[in-house]
C-alpha cells in the first residue's frame, strides 16, 4: 500500500523537482499539495504548485496556506535563487484549475484526523502551516504517521547566516514548535541535502526522455543552477528538497542520528536547529526531556541521484 | 629562536599537561603563566600554575588574572570534570613561591608592548583577561604576534551546550570581542580537541620515563578519565590544551579553514562559536567586514600523540 503523504510547499525549483519526483514514485500517494510562503508569496507558492498538480497521473488537491511568519518579521522571498515565479523566471502558462476553498492548515487537521497513523507531513518550506495545524488540534501530534521535512543544519553551515538553514529562518518559532513536539520528526537538513549536487546532463536526459515533466523541470533548474555556479565552482545545483522524498522512498540512502532539536529564534543565531545527540546531558539545560527526533547526517549522493533521474525519467501511467 | 608565549590558563588537568608539553619544547619560551577562573577559581588556578612552573627547567613568573567573567553571571566550576583542586583531587603539595604583583593583563599588555610581534598569547581558558587587555590597551591588537586559543565547536558539539564548549561559555563576550578584533586569531575547539584521545598506557609510559614531571600528571589524568569514561566509553580523555600547544610546535598536524568568527553571548545558543567560512556572504548580515581569523577542523591525532608522549617523556635539562 501506497504512504499517504502531504507535501506543504513553495515552489521553488527544488520543490518541484521533490514533487515531480513524489507524484512519479508509485510507494506514495499525494494526497494534497499545501502551499506557505518562502522561495515565493504563497500566492505564487499556490500557482506554482496547481501548475505542478496538473503534471501527476491523479487528481492532486491544491490548498493555500499561512502568508506570513507566527513572530518573526517576513524575509524577502528567494527571488534570486528561484526567480520571481519561482519557477527561474520561464513564464509557464497557468494551470486552468483553482485551489481548495478549505484553508491548509484545516485540510492537514482533517486528514490526520480521519486518516489516524497513515498521514506523512512532508513539509519543503517554512514550518507556519504545521505549527499552526498543530496549535489549531494539538490531538494530531498523536495522530501523524510522520513528519519528514527538509531544513535546518546542524553538522554544517546554513544558507541563509552561517548558522541558519532558509526554511527554518523563514518561520523559527514555528520551527521550534515542529521540532519539540511529541510527534515523530526526521530533519533532512543541509548536512545532507548540500551534499547531492544535480549536474545539467541529467536533467537533459530528464528532459529527453519525459519531455511532458522534464522541460517545466529543466527550463527551472537553469536559473537555479546560475544562483549556485559560485558556490559549487561548477554548473549545478544542490537537491534540497528531492532528499526529503528521496528519504520516504528509500531511508537506506540517508544515515541517521537520534537526538533532541531546538531552534534558536532570536539573536544573531536566530534559524540555527541545534542537536543534542543521543541521551547526552549537559550542564546548561533546554534540551533535556524533549522528544528524541531524527536528523540525517550522511547520504549516499550518487545512489540518489540514480534514483532521482529513473523516477523523473518514468512518469507514472494516469 | 624560540617563540614567546605567555600561557593563560585555568589548571585544570589538561592544562597541565599543555603546560609541561610548551615547557619541554625547547621551540617555545613560555615568558609567563597568567590566571584565571574557569575549571577552577582563579585563586585555586594561581596555586596550581606556581605548582607547574616549578617542573620547568627556567624560571616562569606567575602572574593572577581575571575572577569573573565580563557580563554573564559567572558559571560553576568544572569540578566534576577536574576535581575541586583542579588536579583530580591528589591533595598535592603547594609551590613555596608566589605569584608576581603585577595583575595578569598589565603583563600581557607591557610585554606584548615590549616585544612587539613576538608575544602569541596561548589562552587555554575563558578570554577574560584576553579581552580586557585588549579594552585597556587597544594598541596590543596590531602588536601582538598570534592568539591561538583553545575554545569553541563549529561543525561539531559543544560539552556544555549541544552548541557551546566550556571556555567560550565560561565569558561569551570577552570571546567575542578576542575573535572580532583585527589581530590574528587561531581557535584551536572541540572540532578538533575531541578528536586526540590520550589512553591510560601512554602516561604510564610518561610518569616511568620521566617521574619528575609524570607523576603528578599520570595522577591528575586519573579523575579526568573517570570523568570522559562514559563519553568515550573507554578509558582515556580528549586532549583540548595539549592540541593548543602542539598547534604551536607544528601546526601541520592539523587542517585549517579561514573565516569570519562571532560568538553568541545571549540566550539558548550562548557561548556558541559561529564561522562563516572563506569571503562567503550570507543574506543575514552580522559576519561580514570582520577580520579573517583561522579555525582548526582537522587532526593527526596519531602523529600528535606521538609528539606528545615523546616531550612529555623527556624533560629540557636546566
Amino acid at each position: 500500500m501506497s504512504k499517504k503523504i502531504i507535501i506543504d510547499t513553495d515552489p521553488g525549483v527544488d520543490d518541484a523537482l521533490a514533487i515531480a519526483l513524489a507524484m512519479n514514485s508509485p510507494e506514495l500517494d499525494v494526497i494534497g499539495l499545501t502551499t506557505i510562503f518562502g522561495n515565493v508569496s504563497v500566492k505564487q507558492a499556490t500557482h506554482n504548485a496547481l501548475i505542478l498538480a496538473d503534471m501527476a497521473s491523479y487528481p492532486i488537491p491544491v490548498y493555500q496556506g499561512e502568508s506570513v511568519p507566527m513572530v518573526r518579521t517576513p524575509a524577502p522571498y528567494a527571488d534570486f535563487v528561484h526567480g520571481d515565479d519561482g519557477f527561474g523566471n520561464i513564464d509557464w502558462p497557468a494551470s486552468d484549475k483553482q485551489a481548495q476553498s478549505q484553508s491548509a492548515v484545516d485540510f492537514i487537521i482533517e486528514q490526520i484526523r480521519q486518516h489516524p497513523g497513515e498521514i506523512t507531513l512532508v513539509p519543503l518550506g517554512p514550518l507556519t502551516n504545521i505549527a499552526r495545524a498543530l496549535e489549531k488540534a494539538p490531538d494530531i501530534a498523536g495522530k501523524v504517521a510522520e513528519v519528514v521535512l527538509m531544513g535546518g543544519a546542524v553538522y554544517t553551515n546554513g544558507n541563509v547566516s552561517p548558522v541558519a538553514e532558509a526554511n527554518i529562518m523563514g518561520d523559527p518559532h514555528a520551527a521550534d514548535m515542529v521540532m519539540t513536539a511529541n510527534w515523530p520528526v526526521v530533519m533532512v537538513g543541509l548536512d545532507v541535502t548540500s551534499k547531492v549536487i544535480l549536474k545539467p546532463d541529467l536533467m537533459e536526459r530528464v528532459a529527453k526522455a519525459n519531455p511532458a515533466q522534464g522541460e517545466l523541470l529543466q527550463k527551472a533548474c537553469n536559473f537555479y543552477m546560475d544562483f549556485y555556479q559560485p558556490i559549487l565552482g561548477e554548473r549545478g545545483c544542490m537537491l534540497h528538497d528531492p532528499t526529503n522524498i528521496a528519504y520516504l522512498l528509500d531511508p537506506s540512502l540517508l544515515g541517521m542520528a537520534e537526538g533532541r532539536l531546538r531552534v534558536i529564534t532570536e539573536g544573531l543565531a536566530a534559524g540555527q536547529t541545534t542537536f543534542a545527540p543521543g541521551d547526552r546531558k549537559f550542564p546548561y539545560a533546554g534540551w533535556d526531556d524533549l522528544p528524541v527526533q531524527k536528523i540525517c547526517i550522511e547520504v549516499d549522493g550518487s545512489r540518489m541521484l540514480r534514483l532521482v533521474e529513473d523516477r523523473l525519467s518514468n512518469p507514472v501511467k494516469g
